[in-house]
């Protein structure tokens, strides 16, 4: 791609993931192009349709939140990264249900995106040095089901991963 | 209900629990009857349909917990009576989503059924004395998430409920 063409394409990626929170999967495609200054046939020659661009807005958040655990890695509480993490993910896996059914991905690549942030979120847990019965597995499930229960309502998420965490009886085995 | 009107209804409840456990919300009525050791004109004449035969072993659940919880208040240590209770409800809820959509009840009926579960599991929680910033709604939200994530798999769900009431990092806050 031409470094023009990438930074279109960029920009696009990035305005896309604004609107889709904003407005949900079915955001206007003419807003988007509209507020990344390109035309419409520049989404629509990058994209070819809504798919091809949530599914790239999907990408760009899964390398947001690796990227982030890459920097995580130098914290100096490496418990207080993990957590921090744990709290992106919540977000993450809120914002991705909001792009719905519409979010269609091949199994293959679908699973690639879910080994990356498993092996992302295994380095943190790995230096936070929590129990050692604790996969990372467990762990993102729990962030999942912690962002199902709680739907749209990230506080409400946010207060039941920091129970999780802290746990509910702590001294408990 | 005369007498023994009442036990067959009860009988075809129990019955129709254990039915809908192994073959789900369409289970066959006839196997229900059948085994109940009734004929269909009386399931029909005590449910009318579907819908309230699964209603009534819904609250049959209902009835279980609660009186689960009110036998565990006179449990010597509160903290495992609690723990037991809230693995009792991953197990409730994950059968009673297995209800699906067949299950139609009343608003009103739905938040009461709710306000009892939210009672029996308050009562268990405040003997259990942890931590003072947990509210029994959200434990049981918690609860609802690892049951949701976990879809089917209780030995997962079981696994991730004892990794919240333990906590991921116990010591930190």
């Amino acid at each position: 791609m031409r470094a023009d063409a990438q930074r279109n394409y960029d920009r696009l990626v990035a305005v896309a993931a604004e609107v889709v929170g904003e407005q949900g999967a079915d955001a206007s495609l003419e807003e988007i192009s509209r507020r990344a200054g390109v035309g419409s046939a520049t989404l629509h020659r990058h994209f070819g349709g809504r798919g091809a661009l949530l599914e790239a807005v999907f990408q760009n958040r899964i390398d947001t939140v690796c990227a982030q655990a890459e920097e995580l890695q130098d914290h100096p509480e490496p418990l207080q990264a993990l957590t921090i993490w744990l709290h992106s993910m919540v977000a993450h896996i809120t914002s991705t249900r909001g792009l719905g059914p519409a979010l269609v991905m091949s199994a293959e690549r679908g699973s690639a995106c879910h080994e990356r942030i498993l092996a992302a979120g295994r380095s943190l847990l790995t230096k936070a040095q929590v129990r050692d019965d604790i996969a990372i597995e467990d762990l993102l499930k729990l962030v999942n089901g912690i962002s199902l229960a709680s739907d749209e309502d990230t506080a409400q998420a946010d207060r039941l991963l920091d129970l999780a965490i802290r746990g509910i009886a702590p001294g408990h085995s």
